[in-house]
């Protein structure tokens, strides 16, 4: 970061000055993705104003999604966020190839277990139904991504239950080697704070703004296929659609 | 909200016990949108947990959108959130109506201005160029649920600096009339935090989660028509696109 002076202006609050400042430090460049930003104490001792003045700037960034901040580690400059398309059943695996970024995966449950009364709803099931329930924590180069949580009809996945998640597992090319295709979806986006275990999970702190994709897919039989329920890190994603002729 | 006994299940915490049990009662409409839910004093009185306890299940209620805090008013149950389409660009005030939704607008900057450089960059404009700026706080039956900036070349919109914004005001309505239409746009949408400027304008705690949507649009000719930056309460709004043959 290059310290420039911050001179009073007629009319804009200190914090706003600061603010700005790193905004256009980011913009242009002179500050990296990944970046530590300097400390409270330090933006205050260098520029002669309160810690709290230092803190409402670098607040609002981090809220802003402009800076992040880690645990014990300090405040960093955000990296572009992903900008995935909504339009299409995506495939994380298939996403992140095409961005250049190595996808992965971590198993964290899967099993074979009766449906829930929230699985029978999404799925159309009859109580007494089996369902095949993964558990995911997606990785980008490494990075945590999303938290996915998956159900499918047991009878038409037999021995889901049973297939490693790690790795470069894809859910989809594993359906689509099995003749199993979409034939329509509806995704739905909202913006929640992580709680403890999707904090811990994820690498953020708890209150930290995640995206909750849902997503409901149906076969070429018109049955459904998946629930599908995602909380994406919001500092690493944002999700877009394409209109034409609207 | 109706009290039944929580009895300590092995396994199960127990502030998840007490935060299923509420969900439960909010699924099964025994509590209502906009109810009020008992402090965290009345509930570890009630249920002999301590207030810690209490409030964690609360807190997280709160973070994943069942709940909502209004400043020294207390918790309350949320209201279904509006379910808005992403295919197509929105109008607002014609989503609204459709809903049987009252929309209205509070005008809260409009002014003719030059365009700065991120203005230039999204509507392709050349330096020392002039841009209409609307500044709206969106209403739905008298609650606040979306803050919306709209930047046009003000050379599209001649006029247009001078309309009143308030009431019932669509600037779609208003373009149609000019015979100005969207042949392409791109909606983009991330999770944010409300900084102070947006939570006292929206009604909202500073922190809380809010949607942020960013509308690119151009005109027939190709050229860029509008820039808009709305950023919606989370606890009121999520998104949804349909996929078909995917």
């Amino acid at each position: 970061m290059e310290y420039t002076a911050i001179r009073p202006q007629r009319g804009l609050p200190l914090y706003l000055q600061l603010k700005q400042m790193i905004q256009t430090q980011i913009a242009s460049g002179v500050m990296h993705p990944g970046d530590r930003v300097p400390s409270e104490r330090e933006l205050s001792d260098r520029f002669g104003m309160s810690r709290m003045t230092a803190r409402q700037a670098l607040l609002e960034l981090v809220r802003e999604g402009f800076l992040y901040r880690e645990q014990g580690r300090g405040t960093f400059v955000a990296h572009r966020k992903v900008n995935q398309g909504l339009l299409g059943v995506t495939s994380f695996t298939d996403d992140m190839r095409a961005r250049g970024v190595e996808p992965a995966s971590r198993g964290l449950e899967q099993r074979l277990e009766l449906a829930d009364q929230e699985a029978r709803d999404h799925l159309e099931l009859d109580l007494g139904a089996m369902v095949v329930r993964l558990k995911r924590l997606r990785l980008g180069d490494g990075r945590p991504m999303a938290l996915e949580e998956a159900v499918l009809p047991a009878d038409l996945v037999p021995g889901l239950e049973e297939h490693s998640l790690d790795g470069d597992f894809s859910l989809y090319a594993w359906l689509r080697e099995r003749n199993i295709f979409f034939q329509r979806a509806r995704q739905t986006l909202e913006a929640v704070l992580a709680n403890g275990e999707q904090a811990e999970l994820l690498g953020v702190l708890v209150g930290a703004p995640l995206l909750l994709l849902e997503r409901q897919s149906y076969g070429q039989d018109g049955q459904p296929l998946e629930f599908v329920r995602a909380h994406y890190r919001a500092d690493r994603f944002k999700f877009f659609v394409d209109l034409t002729q609207v």
